[in-house]
């Protein structure tokens, strides 16, 4: 087997996330050039750009290439692109069922609109989204992009980093079976039309501060549309279709 | 600013993922070797190595050095693996709050605990670690470690693996204020007799099948902690040490 001594990359990866933790790095700053951090590190410039490379997919730091002042690694900090593409890639390698996925999504929104419900969040910019939802000619596709903002403004709104981060994270894993179940959906358009409801209903709910209501609404209508697909795409998990999802 | 043109790492990360996608890669298999899957994708080697690095920190590979049977790059899913590196280095990072972790890591648990209530789960290992807590002479250190491993116990005894990760990748970003606090905490003994008996109580609850109860008692369990925590550091958040967390 291989041995356990951490490899160049790590070291590379381990000392910036220490330069993080204490403080020594914060967004905005720029990472030690390559070639010096390979110096003061002992290592080859080829580790450092694998460790670079990790941290630009998990969203802490952002590369450009070329040279003048934008070039090099600077640490950002959007966790939200990171959680994306790591949950991406392990749905993807089937490491999650697809129906915990549902599931989580469930206990996270139930969660986003109770507190939306006992805050009192600015719900402007998810009425311009409901706005731009009763479009008569969106395409299914439009429409469910606007559906992934609405989710997406909920989360944000209520204001838990953590929680948008996995949200946003849990929708992109998600996208996959609601577009192929809503090419499915032979009664597509009265499907759109009860969605429409739902989220007016879900945002009432919340104006109203009425959190009980706002997290059974969020549950129903998560819950409901999962179904939906699910018997549209009969075999869309390994579970039996008809396996309750609450 | 940067090309927005997908960079060569980049499209043997996507290369790889469509290949999950579809199937054509699954756990156990072997990547297609570096110089190969370079020569395909004309890409140099530099940048596969970048892509099988990022796949490694988010666990969907494995890699061995070396040659022989063992070496090469293999398909795994370690889904809680990747999710705790992501989420360490986002707290590192400053990317999310504590105090959103904490809330995020109350929504998870109290899910868990009322679907545990509402299952015939075995929770046999359970009491094995509660029965290990027990021991008198434990230090601070172990106590916490047995603590982490009773919490993530819970989470795979209630079966979503996605919650399980997101539990596992929150356990390790808390662990240091967990400590930290704990090596303050002037009581820490009467602290410890506490935890044992929520920890008790909440196990309790769940094996009477009482959902509401064990809901109720983790949320008090993990409020009362940090809270307490948080008191004993003053600062241990940007947020006013008395900012309510519920």
């Amino acid at each position: 087997m291989a041995s356990t001594a951490p490899r160049a990359w790590q070291v590379v990866l381990e000392r910036i996330e220490n330069d993080l933790r204490d403080g020594r790095l914060t967004p905005g700053d720029r990472l030690t050039p390559e070639r010096e951090l390979a110096a003061q590190l002992g290592v080859g410039r080829s580790s450092v750009r694998e460790a670079i490379r990790v941290l630009e997919v998990l969203g802490v730091v952002r590369t450009a290439t070329g040279s003048g002042p934008s070039a090099g690694a600077m640490i950002v900090t959007t966790p939200r692109g990171g959680l994306a593409a790591f949950l991406r890639l392990q749905v993807a390698a089937n490491g999650f069922p697809l129906l915990d996925v549902v599931r989580t999504r469930i206990v996270l929104e139930c969660d986003v609109a109770e507190r939306l419900a006992q805050s009192d969040a600015d719900l402007s910019g998810i009425h311009d989204i409901l706005g731009a939802m009763d479009a008569a000619d969106l395409t299914a596709e439009e429409f469910l992009a606007l559906d992934a903002r609405f989710h997406q403004a909920l989360a944000e709104a209520s204001g838990n980093a953590v929680i948008s981060a996995m949200m946003a994270g849990l929708r992109s894993s998600i996208e996959g079976y609601t577009s192929a179940g809503a090419a499915r959906l032979e009664a597509w358009p009265r499907v759109v039309d009860r969605l429409r409801r739902e989220h007016r209903h879900i945002v009432d709910a919340v104006s109203r501060g009425e959190a009980d209501e706002a997290r059974e609404t969020v549950r129903a209508h998560i819950t409901d549309y999962y179904t939906e697909v699910a018997e549209a795409l009969r075999s869309v998990d390994a579970a039996p279709g008809a396996a309750p999802i609450v």
